[in-house]
This record gives structure tokens, sequence and C-alpha cells, in this order.
């Protein structure tokens, strides 16, 4: 899959003169956003059949700053996938292949009533979607 | 009433190394909830009430800049009150009292099916509240 | 010229479920500095003269609202333009070209020890090549 | 130490109805500039000595959501002090005291040229008073 495409705007830099660091996790979910719609899941979808997905935590790894006006290329892998709940991990490159940020992010499935989905059971097509981009198959455990 | 207070926070500043324009308009949205709740008519109870009231418009002229750990001093005014919308007027200071950025901000008031209220009639108490801050009087006026 | 594209982002929307009204704001810059480096004069080289060109004012009224996932064509045009300083109008429209909000800002340019620039006569090419984006030539006067 | 106060802002929720967990990274450098103001080495001084300290990674588990006008009070801790870089954790409550956020985040300190200050030779006094708010002193070593 193309890594997803962000330019550093003006209004993401800070006094330092690069990048604000919290504007990372922000295109995290840029970049979330866009491979779940990919997928064929994009987030309309996923409302309309009521599932929300919380983020329950992230870790981000700055390498090296970006600054204004720097093209960003996010690639997307999934970390870890369990019945309920999921590790995405984030790979950001300049444009010259530079390494500028490593990051992960964990989700679990809710329905409306906020309650857990089990997505191997209850949306098996979702699950076996986001299997195909589990980096190291030995991380797709049973386990919960 | 006391003014309220933002301190610059290093996250709203920008390469240029001043406060990035866009945060005023978040500052007036911060003044104008506390001012509310300062009337008796915080958020939480519009909302009991099913009212919401979306901003129309804003106009911001930014005077002198600010920057980082500055102290921020935000009084507010009903410019103009009408039985359907108002004018919110922005007046913010620095710590010597210099004039930094001033605005004005429109608001409507809408049920939870999106019709609009006629405040004056509907909310008597709200209007009469908000007609205590209203500058200049001669803008209080029947017309909608 | 294409209008400027932007989508809206999830960590854009609030409560109520609608986009921010403070993010339209920072369209705009996303917007002019596109237009500027469209133009032939983007920020990079601004900077490399010593060119900062800090906001004035802005005025903004939202017109309908937008939501997550949401397109917005953001059309630039040049108001008026001063020897000293320009405004810059804005149309942004859904896919459909519906208007959901309209906008200007002003701006003066100011050289690296924060003196005014007379853009007609230090950086006559700039100047011309914003003239061709006024829209009114009427508004194209000689006076500051 | 009393903890940070942060009361969540209208702008700061998403569509979701709860704070954007984007802004609990902003609100840690919130409360750690706070702290070191507080233990005499505001921003304004470090600045003035020309130290730099960047954000070299964050992590976030984010325990129970909050919303719009939710006070949360945020407890610093120094997890780790070396002499080259710290981690400092957050502690994140509401009224109740319910832990709402949990995190930590890694510094290092750079003087005005880029290069690596050793905080505990150059700055003893700064290092001093962090070392006072390290949490497990087995945690303050002499590696690098």
């Amino acid at each position: 899959m193309e890594p997803y495409h962000h330019k550093v705007q003006y209004y993401e830099t800070d006094k330092m003169g690069i990048t604000h660091h919290s504007n990372y996790i922000r295109w995290m979910e840029e970049a979330r956003v866009d491979f779940l719609a990919r997928l064929g899941w994009d987030y309309a979808k996923l409302e309309e059949l009521g599932i929300v997905s919380p983020v329950m935590s992230v870790a981000c790894k700055y390498r090296s700053p970006t600054t204004f006006d720097d093209d960003v290329y996010i690639s997307i892998s999934v970390k870890e996938l369990r019945p309920v709940r999921m590790t995405i991990g984030y790979n950001m490159r300049d444009r010259e292949g530079k390494l500028v940020c490593d990051a992960v992010s964990e989700h679990c499935f809710l329905d409306t009533s906020g309650r857990i989905i089990k997505l191997s059971r209850d949306y098996p097509d979702f699950y076996a979607a986001l299997s195909e981009y589990v980096e190291d198959k030995e991380n797709e455990k049973n386990d919960t």
C-alpha cells in the first residue's frame, strides 16, 4: 500500500522553528483513517454499523525534526491483531526516505452502547482484511 | 466582570516566534463559555435545555503580537442583542494593558431539531441576563 | 487557478459533530500558502528574501457546516492590492458546489527588521503577479 | 507540588463527544512548562542560557475519557534522570480522583548550536533541582 502523504502546515510549527510534536499524533489518525478506507472499511461504514474505535494508547519516537512545507510519508502496518484489539504501527519518512518518526497506537472496538466488540467473531470480513496487513504473523494470536 | 485570563502555551506559537493567529479564535470561545457560565447559563444548562449556539461569523483584528508564556486578558461585551441572534465583542489586552486583539463573533440559538430559537420569547431570563451586558443600548433593537 | 483541496480530519471536528469553526482560519492559511507557491512566490523564497507577511485581520462567515471526511474546495482571489498591504478573499465550497464559508484576510509585508515593505516598489514582480488575481481592478489603487 | 490544572475546552472535543486524544500530549507540555517554572527553571531562563529541550518521545495511556468543561489535574514526577536526558511522568486525574490518563515523555538538552548538554556537569543546580523530584532514586544512575 502507498504511504499516506501529509504536507506540514505553517500552523503546525512552533517557535523552535520545527513541527510541534503533538501534530504527529494527529497525522497518525489521518493515516489510520486513510488506511481503513483503502481497506474498504471507512469511518462512514463503521459508523453505519455502529462501531467506534477509541484510541487506548499511543507511543511516538521523534527521530528527526520536520518543519513547514516538508513532505511526510506515513506507512502503516498492523503490529498486532487480537480478537478484541489491535496495534497499528506508523513509519514516517521524509522525501529522502529518512525516518522522522515511528509510532504505535492501540485500539479496541465498541458498539453504540459501549460494549467491546469481538471483531474476529462479529465482523470476520473486517478482521480478515486487517490480518492481511499484520507484519509478523507470530503476533496474530487467539488470546485477547 | 473580571476579564478572562489565558496564558499563551508553547504549542500555540508558530515558527515566526509568535502566537499563531488561529488561536485567538479559540480564546474567544474560551472567554465566551466562561462569560455564559458566570451569567448563570453554562453550556451544561444550555445542553440540558436542548439549546445549541453555533458561530455564524467571526472577525478578528490583530493589533500586537503575543508569544509563549504571555498573559492575555479578555473582556467581553454584548455588542448587539436581537431576539434571534447576538454579537459578542472581545477585547484582549496584555499584562501592561496594551490591546493585542479585538474581535467580534455572531451567534444564533437552535433547538435540538435545528430550528431557530427566539430567545426573547422562549428564554426571557437568558435574554434579560444578556441584556445586562449590552454595551450600547441603542443596539438592542426588536428587529431580527 | 484550481481551487485548493482540504479533506476535513477527525481531529478537526467538535462535540457538536461538525468541523470546529477555528479550523477554517487554518485552511485559509493552507490555501494562501498554496496560492503564493503556485504564483512562484513560495514561503521558502519569501523567507530567503527576508520577507514575512503577518496576518493583520481575518473575517469569516460560516454558511453551512462541514464535518469529518468532507471535501472542501477553496478558491482564492486578491480582493484588494495596495503598495503596502493586500486583502485575500476565500470562497469555500463542498463537493456539490455549495458555499460552506467565505472569508477575507489582510496582510502586510515586513523585512527582517520589522519595517514595512512597499511591495510595488521593492518587489515589482511579486506585486505584478498578485495584480493578475485582483478580482475587481477598481480596488487596485495607489493609496496605501 | 500541587497538580497542574487544565479545564477541557470545547475546541478540544471531537465528534465522538469526548476530548480528542492528541490534546493530552499538549497538556503534558503545559504541565511540564509549569513544573519547570515552579522549580525556578522557566523557559525564559532556559532560553536566556541558550538551552532548548526537544521532546524525544511520548507515550500515553488513555484510561477514561474526559470531555468539555471537565477539570483535569496533572501530577508530574521525574521518572528517570540521567546526565544527558530525563523522563518525565504524568498522572492525570479528574475532580473525583479517577485516573484518566498516564503518560511519559523523554527529553534531552541542547545548546544553541544543537550540541547535547551534559546537565549534571554544565548546570548542576538545574540537575539538583530535578533530582528532588525523582520518584525512585534507583533510576538516578550515572550512565548516559
